[in-house]
């Protein structure tokens, strides 16, 4: 597998986020000669918040998560990558209830303090002994650092590692952010993401936890696509160990919390757009901004629909600025698009206006831009005050490359 | 560019529609050495009806086409391939006043009997002095047959020409369905199509004709997929020119349409069947079959949302029996499903249902279906009396070569 040519070209190193302790390993169910088994685990009373899959097909470890998100508390988080554990039935259900109670039993908690997670191929049965059978392990290995081989061990086809971290200030205490992710195909909006958790170190009860999480996922996983394919198994868990020493935090509207809601974000939109940067098969990274719509609901519904055209995206892997497709996918998107008022600017450069390519256009400029590997694409559409800002990546040979033989 | 893997054998021969003449030649404007313009002269009191895109997006001659329509009286068709017309604003539109003013003086008409389609680039000024200037030798060989050379005429990215041809009777009397379409790329529902044209010498009044139009339109061009991108030119014509002399019919209820519904629905089908089996870089054929949904509209919506799925048509491509795609893809179309009463079948094999795979799989049948290049996938959500069938094709690398270069 060849690293992603957008990779970052260094991961910052994760803090100690007090309260979080982590353990990896290799339960060789799918993958062989590297970890693929996570556990976390929480100090007591760390509250959780989630948001999951709003798929109608759902993983085991989603339906086991929706239950146990209700109760807010949580002691333990056990992740697998390699199968998905989902479309499995009562046998699936069945895997998660052993592999939640043997982590109970370790942790001595209930089984509905541990959350789990998987992510891999859909349909077949999870061999949930392998994890079972290495618990006892990672609990006795269990350490305050670590979150590099965290973040590697949830991995698919996944061709870099993604973490980010921030700290912010609550009630004049310093809190810490850590965050995790994997994804790379399947991935698109109306969804938590695939797979990401935030740790942090502040007192925020799950609640407030919650509306924070929900806030911040708008404008980072649920604005971001790589091919349109919504996952079964898509979850963004965070936790709160609340080992900080700051005051008490009551709603998500408190004023404490205006730094923490920026470095949340801020967290979520780096991991979001390290995932696209990850697509399958990318070469380019795209941003796609839309202004001037009736509403930002409208302006991201539009901006995804150019982000998810097969026809824009395979255009812009041949560096090709076709922006006749990218007004096409926006009068298609089932919003509100007078084409008369679109402005269109690719890196930059106006393109098109009054409903035609602008007078005396010179393409030199936009198609330099297409031969880079960032590339922008601005609409106005000049009917309001909706904005969004939505990020794909491009269509590419490796994109079915990796998928035409996933499975194999 | 080489055929489609896909491609029929050999094409039946179009007979003569009574009342209808055509002619082509080249305009080069964009494509040098073959036929790019397609001139079909109508007989007076041709009734025509169409069904033009719903994109917000839409070029030129579909906004030309919205307000001749609503004359019904049609004396020519006048189709252009290699440049859309579209996103071209105020002298887009002049192009089409042109265009039709001298096709109307040649043929001693209304320039509002004179429909106008392109098809090619889009936001491309269109050179329309080149068509001008051709229309009048076009009109000086107009002849009855030349159906073939029609149909190529409009051909873009196609591999090959789509032509299909059926006989009805009305009132007793023998009537002859003629239709043309061109298509490979930009193909979704939500649409007439790309551009498809039907002509008969049925006597049929232009009110009943568009809602015969709209009803067959429904499970032929609106069941198909190549991409999801819908076109700002999609335009499904159909032509009648009342040659026929059969009784006269009043409503499209009439008993004596029956046979003429089935064979218009038939020519629809074979035209759109066709398109899908030249879907850009398509190697596979595959068809949909969804059952107990709970309504038509929700299982085809359902059809679709798996037609479109990269995910899906990517392991198709690669033989890859991975329905696991298949029902997330389900999960995520915004119908209602009950993922534990979902059934699936590839190839005619169960391969899941109570929401998991079938006990005692063999994937060997499954694995040697997805190898050949007729895909057939089925899926009864046990929830009601809805279904429908959908057609596309597999995504190749083929599809991406074809368009990260399309415009140079």
């Amino acid at each position: 597998m060849k690293i992603s040519p957008l990779a970052p070209t260094s991961f910052p190193a994760l803090p100690v986020v007090a309260g979080v302790r982590l353990a990896v390993g290799q339960s060789n169910i799918r993958y062989k000669g590297r970890d693929d088994l996570l556990l976390a685990e929480f100090t007591s009373g760390t509250q959780a918040a989630g948001v999951l899959t709003r798929s109608k097909v759902v993983a085991a470890p989603i339906i086991w998560c929706q239950k146990a998100l209700r109760k807010s508390k949580t002691r333990a988080l056990v992740v697998n990558a390699g199968n998905a554990n989902a479309f499995t039935g009562k046998g699936g259900m069945a895997s998660v209830a052993r592999v939640t109670s043997a982590t109970a039993s370790l942790l001595k908690c209930k089984s509905e303090e541990v959350l789990v997670a998987s992510t891999g191929v859909i349909g077949e049965p999870l061999p949930d002994a392998r994890i079972t059978a290495l618990l006892p392990t990672l609990t006795r290995s269990l350490h305050a650092d670590g979150w590099e081989n965290a973040a590697r061990a949830i991995m698919t086809t996944d061709t870099f590692l993604k973490v980010a971290t921030r700290t912010a200030r609550i009630g004049g205490r310093q809190v810490t952010i850590n965050g995790i992710a994997k994804g790379s195909g399947m991935i698109a909006p109306d969804m938590a993401t695939l797979l990401a958790f935030v740790f942090t170190d502040a007192k925020i009860p799950a609640g407030v936890l919650r509306a924070l999480l929900r806030e911040a996922n708008e404008a980072s996983f649920n604005s971001i696509t790589v091919d349109g394919d919504t996952s079964t198994n898509d979850a963004l868990l965070a936790f709160a160990t609340g080992q900080a020493k700051h005051t008490a935090v009551k709603s998500a509207g408190a004023a404490s919390l205006a730094g923490f809601k920026a470095a949340l974000k801020s967290v979520l939109t780096d991991l979001a757009i390290q995932i696209v940067k990850d697509g399958e098969g990318a070469q380019k990274f795209v941003t796609i901004a839309i202004k001037g719509a009736k509403s930002d609901k409208a302006a991201r519904k539009i901006g995804l629909t150019i982000a998810n055209s097969p026809l824009v995206k395979t255009a812009i892997a041949g560096a090709d600025a076709n922006w006749g497709r990218i007004v096409a996918a926006a009068g298609r998107a089932g919003e509100q698009v007078v084409q008369d008022k679109i402005e269109v600017s690719v890196g930059g450069t106006l393109v098109a206006r009054k409903g035609a390519r602008v007078e005396g256009f010179n393409e030199a400029p936009v198609a330099a831009h297409m031969k880079g590997s960032d590339i922008r694409i601005a609409l106005n559409l000049h009917l309001g005050k909706g904005s969004a800002v939505v990020y794909t990546c491009d269509l590419t040979h490796g994109y079915i490359d990796i998928n035409g033989s996933y499975r194999s």
